[in-house]
């Protein structure tokens, strides 16, 4: 299975010219979008949605993820194999939070192949999709190997106190993992005390509450409202501990 | 086929991540979005747009339903099959029109099966999902049977005069059939009068006025307008008959 | 591989219903959605558009394209083949410009068969979808052979100085080919000096300038900032030359 990743957002030809290479270079592969709308130009926060996201997928499934406000730079192109799972991408940070909690050996190439006519602007569909088409086809990386530890951003935290995705429920993820906090810890968002809860249900309409998502990650939700609005919350909040 | 109605909206994780679970388990069916943007968390206006669009589907397509304010409660998950077409969904009345309608002999399954991990939240992953695939590689329903007759809302009406979609041009569908209205009624919407036409052309521009649109429903409609805009309609706005 | 090039836009029915049609008529042929958000009614911007973006496809690819203003009135349908590719859509001047720069012999039909039940404002489903689904099984094109000039637009240009599509980025794509200018050309676009740039960091920050975009138009672009918004550009905005 092939699974998108990208800030290309759902409008325009950009996702469509992607799969247009991939269904040509790798027939029969399933194609997903995972994300087009991961946080835009925005590596870092796409890094940790990314790693949390990706957890549910299986062996031998193949991200192409493309958030790279550096493309037409001289940002490197890479491979990645992380659990079993492969990862293409640019070298931006975008596959450090993923690299780091590899349970298993993690490997990394560089791409060192250039398409006959790669554009300055669309690397997602010149170089980052044929790369990924190959991988799924069961092809090796087209490069040199290099240490997967260049791929971690080492100042980035475990696990980041800060906003990563706001989806249209008005619903804030975060860079926490809900195994990182006990269940009675209190956040702090815009100097409001946020309490934890199971559901939805457990708390009066209007009042904001955390909550573990289903794919893992501390989430502020408001019962019948929206936690951004309530909480004037946007990609890069910073969340605090009450201590 | 598999065919997805739900409210989950064009953005996010969350079409993905159901889609990545119907390729997984029923590897090579087809899956189209039907619906994407179903009325949010409105069961009864959602049971009416599925009746009218899911009867343009074959036999033995597997529709996954999900609009599902419940989530997380004990509202129950069920299987139906109807003039030959499979819905899987929670039984909250998003069915009820379908069933209803139904010509031949409707059948219908309470979903006992659990999967091992089923978050509080996401039942369109967890749980519809994978029922969906099964049903679409042939396996029985994975549960004991109801009475299709327990789908049903007994005090929603067969045709319902209120807007049940606005689409992006600005018309506003109804939950009425053309079959239910006589080609010379006339609608009063918010106090205005709304007259027949065949087609756009026939009305003036800037005049609303009622059609019968691509799946039978009573539509309102303005040439070269919105619809919703110049009569103030939003989903589930009352529209009367002039007698 | 079927190609989508319609204004739908994302949310709604349309674009699912018209896939449902092609998935079932021509099973296993992969569907991609290149431009679901064309130029709305507007065939003259969108003709410009699909020539730009057609021309990285392959050779037995089917086009279906819908911008089709006149659904429901006497405008005739049409099926072309075009270096190599198959498009399929209303003749109102959609094809016109493909057509125009066809470098091999280009062929077109007039579509003569109908559906047994053809919706006055769905032609997309009806009409369009079943034709594009026969040739993409190899079927010939069911209607007489037409002249291929009919197809064209005589009072086109070649090039169209205008806006043809804003991206979601605010970049403002323009109907002329970066072949057609040279390297110095200075565009005016409502009454400002835009000049060429190979790369977005080659201009300080919200600064505009033009390049050619990864599919050879002339695109103007704003360094960190929306071209659209700084330059107040819109569809049809017309550019000019300096001289």
């Amino acid at each position: 299975m092939l699974v998108l990743f990208t800030d290309f957002g759902l409008t325009g030809p950009y996702t469509g010219q992607m799969k247009a290479v991939l269904m040509r270079q790798a027939p029969g592969v399933p194609v997903v979008d995972l994300f087009a709308d991961a946080p835009a130009f925005d590596p870092r926060a796409s890094a940790y949605l990314l790693a949390a996201y990706a957890d549910a997928f299986y062996q031998d499934d193949v991200f192409l993820c493309v958030v790279d406000p550096g493309v037409g730079t001289d940002r490197q192109a890479v491979v990645a194999r992380l659990d079993g799972r492969w990862f293409i991408g640019p070298d931006n940070g975008l596959l450090a939070i993923t690299a780091r909690r590899a349970h298993r050996r993690a490997e990394a190439w560089r791409i060192d192949w250039r398409p006959k006519q790669l554009s300055s602007t669309f690397h997602g569909r010149d170089l980052f999709a044929p790369v990924a088409a190959r991988i799924a086809v069961g092809e090796p990386p087209p490069g040199a190997r290099i240490p997967p530890a260049s791929l971690d951003r080492p100042d980035w935290p475990d696990d980041w106190a800060a906003v990563v995705y706001v989806d249209r429920y008005g619903n804030a993820m975060t860079g926490l993992r809900g195994t990182s906090l006990p269940p009675s810890a209190v956040l702090i968002a815009n100097g409001q005390r946020v309490e934890a809860a199971n559901t939805f249900a457990d708390r009066p309409p209007g009042t904001a509450f955390w909550h573990v998502n289903s794919n893992g990650l501390v989430e502020i939700a408001v019962n019948q409202g929206r936690a951004d609005v309530l909480l004037d919350l946007d990609l890069g909040s910073e969340i605090l501990l009450e201590t």
